[in-house]
Order: structure tokens, then C-alpha cells, then sequence
């Protein structure tokens, strides 16, 4: 895909007077740190194209740089040469984000931090730890499974922390333990102006002054670089208990999860996948017990008693809701395919759909409007003639569906970007939001203002405050005119 | 105690460049107002002096006038005229914060929306609800009761869910249910130029834009006037088993926290009192079957199972550290009996110290800090000479130690002074933080600094931006100079 090809929905700022102006900035920034990062920066054209876009396959735009530093010390360097001579800053962990948010539509330096990848601690009578932004998910797993430990929010993708906190990412153990935006303790930030600052602590909880944590935590690299992260943990619960369970119908399904989490079992994941889905499912992942039906996948943590508990006061509910047997994932090795199969949705439906490319959206509803927005959702998709499988975290209300289209039809991609967005609205109207977990980046500023209104203002004055050039990851997130 | 007594630990910021600036500003903020509001806007001495401080007994400093909106249209309006006259306004709940949040040092409009009481909304199906800033806790539980519904944040006081908001409160169940940061869904807030935004929404999470919800979570009311609160609620649980358990000391009480939480033992609440309380529940709550030995107080939430496995779990770590036989409150006026009790270790601890009055800390530790941060702080009580009872929701990490002083001997208050900052030193030194849910006010604004560093600098970038002019409870929560 080329650039002329993507559909730019962000608005243009001006950042540059003359276009040579860019040039001369990228060419002052790697003049002055050459002498730092020496072959660590660079401005070789295929690497900047690596970094000049994510999963979202929407969006390619280059960076004019691209540096990669080991220190939280180099990152402030780094962000003080941009800021000096006027050249944006684009943060890069893995390029997993599904919303343009690494694409760099006004050139300037991306900064990879995928090399700072150090656990700085790990403290297991407090149940936290720190990490450098670059340290991903699982290797943070790896590396705490000895201690009895685990983090439980699993994007799809194996991001980065940094990343992670970055869009409010969250996942298949919301439900139950939180997004980062609960999860998140602390962060150290370079400041657009390249002072280094530490918010949140290793305390559970604070009053003390203004939220930066939160601010920071899916704020998408508009406000600063995050390098470090504090994490809450939680111990590896004694019993865990995996299973699937199909349904005639979503609707039935969706039934089953409202009843569940009004009941307050305490689900560890409950997550939904339509139809079209369990296809790929069973084709792709080789769940071969499975039909091609909705179908909850279904998680319990607890102690044993509890845990069965748990399990009886979910079956009892499905039952009335038209379920079918639980069938459960007994060793961990069978959880892990049922889990990986789960995350595996993207690729399986590309797999279904030879030569497709799958645009992802990501709306997240109110409980009781899921049934209805997802069948609204359903609806759209089949008047648009696109094949659109759908999964959630149902239990956070959440759910995604994978818009499939012919990457070399134009009308098919200009359908799949309007269906895209009128399941930002769909959701919207049903009480909800036009994001769950993948962020606004470069697509959703329009879905943005109808959702928040008068608060984009206020957004819009905090960005003002914090970066007033305007140079941290310019475009995404809040729309600036 | 008269004005003069105060120890006045805010920044001056020149907010009058006469003195008689301030009485003509509130005068034309009356003469507008006084259409609208008719009798809900007065500048009554007696009505003004009650506004002039909360509970914290140590800043009384009365606004201009006082008025009681109905709507957040009249607040607004409200603020509008003090935005145009120059005059400071100070959002005001039910008054039961204790650092000084509703002291008026710099005189202005006292908004107090404790007459905005309407519960607007309760959704049973998706466990959320929005209402009127001025509701308190108690009359939403009182409203919910009937529907197998409960709110489970509960700071002592009956506060304000505005206020709880403002001050990022918590309580006893903060370790299952979280703090008001991680249960409020959406605020609508008057900024300080009379705009009226809505912030989050009904979605359990989004990722879409600034999290506006958590900045104004914890500001204090220094970035606006929160109106309304959209919350999440929970489903009253099957079972509920309430307990005490002695101990020979409080650190091995607290080790027995500690082994708890690492064990996921999902405990609803975990509560400590040191042995100077327990001789206040004993006397004044009557809770005569107990010593006055350091005591946990716990309650287990969940199905039948879950809870037994909980309680035999808890029981066999709380018997490996040296805790007593488990004492169930059976009947729920038990349950209410022993919570109120707890509830009440300020009045008891009042009572147990007859013509004293009580500076109440608030300190918050990593869980494995928790007993020498405690231990620290009774060393330096015991050298101070004064009394002071310690209790606290350890299973967040967060204590409370009661300061009794004789409020006619100033060296006392002094020492008392001394005493409270020196716990909020000692909470920093163990890694945590000088206020895990009463807020920073005006005795904290140095701790806070201490504390955030750099971090202060961003705050007060944001406070700039967002009120310009300084007018939104000015003094408090960020120092500005």
C-alpha cells in the first residue's frame, strides 16, 4: 500500500513553514546526536518505512529518523534536538497499534524503544514491578512465571508496556483484573520539552495531586515518551479452570454473559466469537471439537471450591440461555491452544479470506445494549456485502470485527472504512464509545469529537499546555483545529 | 479556633491587587446572581463560617458568599460570574473533607451542592448509575438496597459522591472494589469558564482521548466543578462473612496482610486498629468482646463456597502469625455493629481523650513496607508525647494515625503539626505516599512537592491551562508558586 493510497483522516497543522524546513530539522537532529546513538540513529529509507506504520495497514508515512535509544537519559537527548530545531517525535514500541498511531504523517524522528527492554524490578511481596517501556508482555510473563507471579492484560499482539500504557490497551482478563488504566502504579515520561518527570508511585492508591498516570496512560505519545513502567502483579491463581461453550445464536450467548456478570461470578475471561469466527477457529487453529457456532470462551481463577463454584453458577445460567455443554481445556497445554486460538482471530480470518486484508475496529457498549449493537453491527456488515467476523471481550462489553476487503479494490477498501466507522457511531449510539482498547490514533478523530463534544476542548487545552510546538506524535489522538 | 490559630501552609497568589477588589468582585458577583438564586445566595456570617472549613479542624477562612445550586445550568451561571467579577469559587459537598479543601482563604463563592441530591439514573442490568453531585453515600446505598445493589466506597464520613470524587476517596473495601478512581465511569463538570463538559461514559472502558474522568478525579475541585458522577455498582454478594481476629502485636497482624494478599485471597475488606483504638471501640462502641489488642477487621465476599475457602485460607496464615480465634458477626446489626465501630475510631478515639481534638494523617506504603512504616510512625508519637491511635485499610497499604492535641496548648498543636508531616515524610521514605485518599488540601502542598518533584511542574501546567485565571479553589491541591 502506498501512501497516496491511505485515507489520512487527521488534520493538517503547520507545523513547517516551507517544506526545506523539515529537511533542515531532520538533518540539525541527526547532526546533533550522531555523537550519541552513532549507528543506533539512522535514516535508512527501509527502516524508516518499517517504522512508518502498524498493524492498521491503513497509514504509511515515513519518518525522516529513526533512533533507537537505551536510556531514559537518551530519550530526554533525543526529544531536546527535536524540540530545539522543531522536528516531531513519533514513540515506537513493536508497531503493534491498529490505529495509525505510529504512522508519522509529518515526518520527524521516531524513537524505537524496543531496545529497552531491562526488568528494573520485580517485588513479590508487593505484587509490582518496573520495566523499561520496551520490555513486551510476554517476556514480562516469562520472566515472573518462576515467581508465581503473572500480568494479566494480553492484547492480541505481544506489545510493548510502553505501548500498552500508551493506548489504554487491555484485553481477555479485563473482565476480572482491569486495563491499564487500573493496572499502571507509575511511569517515567520525558516531557515534549525533554525534562524527565516520574508520576504515580508503588503505592496501591494516592490522593496526592493531579492524576499524571492516568493522563499519560492512552494519551497515544501526545503528551510525552514513556520509558518506564510500574505494574501492579497478581499471583498465579491455585485453580484455573478454561472452557468453551456454544450457543445457538450470539444473542443467546451475549444473554449468558449480562446474567453472569450481574450474578457477580467473578469471571477471569469470558469472551465471545460469532459464527464466521469459529470457521476460522476451526479451520486455522484446528479447534476441531468446535462447530461453527457462537461460542463463550470461558476462564475461572480461584481456589478450588471457589472455582467450582463459579463454574456451577455460570453452567446453571447458560443453560437457561440455550448453551450447550461446557467442554474444558483440562491441561495447560490445551488452555494455552484454546487461548491461542483466541488471539489468533486476526490471522484466522485472514487465512479464511485469501488475498483479503482485514481492517480491525474496536467499540465497547454498555452490558445491556451488546446483543443489540452487535446485531446492528451484523446488519451493517451484510448490506455492505463484506465479510466481517466479529469477537469480544464481552464481558467488558467490548468487541472488534474484522472488516475483510480486497486490498487492490478501491471500492471495496472505501466500504470497509465506511463500515468501520459506522460501527464507531453504532456504538456511540448504543450508550458507548467509539474505542475500548485500540485508541484514536490517526482514525477516529472525527468519532472522537461526536463522542466527548465540548471535552475535546479541554483535551485540546491540556495538549496546548504540555507540548506547545505541537511536535509530540502530531496528528493523532486530539484533533487540533 | 479563630482564623488567626490557623497554620496557613498554602502560597500566596495575587489574586486581588487591592483589597477592596475583593469585596467589589463578590458584591457584583451577588447583584448578578441574586435574580437567579433569590434566597439561595447569601452572604449570612454564620452561614458563611460554616463553610469555612471541614473537618479538618485546622483552617477556618470564610468565603464572600455562599449559594446553593439546584442544576449544573445555575452552576455554571455561577461560575460565570465569578469568572467575569474575578472572584475565587470553592465547590463545597457536605464539608467532611480533612485538609482544608473548603477553606476560603482567598474569600469567593462558596458553591455548596449539597440540594443537588437526584439519584438521575440506576441501570440494574449493566450494575452503573448517575447522580447528582451532592448525593451521598449513604442515601445511594439507601436507594439501591432494594435492588440487590450495592456502592461499595466508604469513606467514614457520609460524604458527597462530588466530593469523593474530588479527593480520589476510598475506604474499606478498596482493596476488592477499588478507590473512586477505578469506579467512576464519567463526571459532568463546569470548567472554570462556565462550560459544561461531560467526561467518560457508560462504557466499562474506552480508549478514546485523554482520560478527563481521572484528571478531574482527584483535582480537588481546582479544574472545575464536578455536577454529576456516572458510577459503577455492584451486585450485593450471596454471602458475606464478617470477622475479627486479635493478635499479640500490629506487626504480626500486618504480616498476616501481607501472606493474605499474596495468596489472591480476595478479601472485601481487611481493616487494622492498633491498640489504642481498640480500648476506644471497646469503651465508647462497646465492643466488649475484645481486648485492647492490635485487631484485624475482615469481611469475605462471594458464593457460599468461595467464602469458607476464603475464611480457612485467612485462618490458617492468620494462625501462622500468632492471630487469636476468628469471632463472626453473624447477624447482618452484627455486621452493621462492628463496621459502624470501625467507623467511628475518630469519635471513639475523641471520646477516649476528652477535650482534645483529633489531626487525622493519612499515609499510604507498599504492602511489605507497611509494618515499619507503622512502626516508625509509633516511635515518633511516642517521642512527641501524644497520643495517637493508628487505624488503616492495610490491605491497600493506607493508615490513619489520630493526633490528639489539646486545642488550647499551642505547643501541643505545634508538636501535633510536626507529627502529622513527619508521617507523611516517613510514608515517602517507605517508598509510598503522603496521602492515600484524604487529598492534599492545604497541609500537604510541601509533601506534595517532596513527593512529585518534577512531576508538580506538569501540574501546574495543566492547572494554568485549564483555569487561567486561578480562580477555581485557589490555594489547594497544587502549589503555584
Amino acid at each position: 500500500m502506498s501512501p497516496s493510497q491511505a485515507t489520512p483522516l487527521y488534520r493538517a497543522a503547520p507545523l513547517y513553514r516551507a517544506a526545506s524546513d523539515r529537511a533542515d530539522a531532520a538533518a540539525a537532529v541527526l547532526a546533533q546526536l550522531e555523537g550519541v546513538f552513532g549507528e543506533r540513529i539512522t535514516k535508512n529509507a527501509h527502516i524508516r518505512e518499517q517504522h512508518g506504520r502498524g498493524e492498521g495497514l491503513r497509514d504509511l508515512a515515513s519518518p525522516d529518523l529513526v533512533a533507537f535509544p537505551l536510556t531514559t537519559e537518551e530519550v530526554a537527548l533525543a526529544v531536546k534536538a527535536c524540540a530545539a530545531h522543531g522536528l516531531p517525535i513519533i514513540p515506537f514500541g513493536v508497531g503493534t497499534s491498529l490505529e495509525g498511531h505510529v504512522s508519522a504523517p509529518y515526518g520527524g524522528l521516531t524513537l524505537d524503544l524496543s531496545r529497552m527492554t531491562k526488568i528494573l524490578s520485580v517485588n513479590e511481596e508487593d505484587l509490582d514491578c518496573r520495566v523499561e517501556a520496551g520490555v513486551t508482555r510476554l517476556q514480562l510473563n516469562a520472566h515472573l512465571r518462576d515467581k508465581g507471579l503473572f500480568f494479566p492484560i494480553d492484547p492480541g499482539a505481544d506489545a510493548t508496556l510502553g505501548g500498552m500504557v500508551s493506548t489504554r490497551a487491555s484485553g481477555t482478563n479485563a473482565v476480572r483484573y482491569g486495563t491499564m488504566r487500573e493496572i499502571t502504579l507509575g511511569l517515567t515520561v520525558v516531557t515534549p520539552s525533554g525534562e524527565i518527570v516520574t508520576t504515580g508511585g508503588r503505592a496501591r492508591k494516592s490522593s496526592a495531586g493531579y492524576d499524571l498516570t492516568r493522563l499519560y496512560c492512552g494519551a497515544e505519545g501526545t503528551l510525552g515518551v514513556i520509558t518506564e513502567v510500574q505494574l501492579r502483579l497478581f499471583g498465579i491463581p491455585e485453580t484455573i479452570a478454561a472452557a468453551t461453550c456454544q450457543y445457538p445464536d450470539v444473542d443467546s450467548a451475549v444473554r449468558t454473559v449480562i446474567a453472569a456478570l450481574q450474578s457477580g461470578i467473578p469471571m477471569a475471561r469470558i469472551e465471545l466469537a460469532d459464527e464466521a469466527t469459529l470457521e476460522g477457529f476451526i479451520t486455522y487453529s484446528k479447534l476441531t471439537d468446535l462447530e461453527p457456532k457462537a461460542t463463550l470462551f470461558l476462564e475461572f481463577h480461584g481456589g478450588p471450591l471457589a472455582v467450582d463454584e463459579q463454574v456451577a453458577q455460570l453452567r446453571e445460567i447458560s443453560d437457561l440461555n440455550g448453551g450447550g455443554e461446557f467442554r474444558f481445556a483440562q491441561r495447560e497445554e490445551d488452555r494455552s491452544r484454546l487461548w491461542k486460538a483466541r488471539h489468533d482471530a486476526y490471522y484466522a480470518g485472514m487465512a479464511m479470506n485469501p488475498g483479503m486484508e482485514a481492517m480491525v475496529t474496536d467499540a465497547c457498549v454498555p452490558i445491556s445494549r451488546l446483543a443489540a449493537a452487535i446485531s446492528d453491527c451484523q446488519a451493517l456488515a451484510r448490506s455492505s456485502g463484506l465479510s466481517a467476523p466479529i469477537v469480544g471481550h464481552v464481558g467488558d462489553g467490548n468487541f472488534h470485527m474484522l472488516v475483510m476487503f480486497d486490498p487492490k479494490d478501491e471500492v471495496a477498501r472505501a466500504k470497509a472504512e465506511a463500515l468501520a466507522q459506522s460501527v464507531s457511531a453504532t456504538a456511540q449510539r448504543h450508550g458507548g464509545t467509539c474505542t475500548g482498547e485500540h485508541g484514536i490514533g490517526l482514525h477516529k478523530l472525527d468519532a472522537l469529537v461526536r463522542e466527548h463534544g465540548e471535552g475535546v476542548a479541554v483535551m485540546r487545552a491540556v495538549k496546548a499546555a504540555l507540548d506547545p510546538q505541537g511536535l509530540m506524535n502530531p496528528g493523532k489522538t486530539i484533533p487540533m483545529s
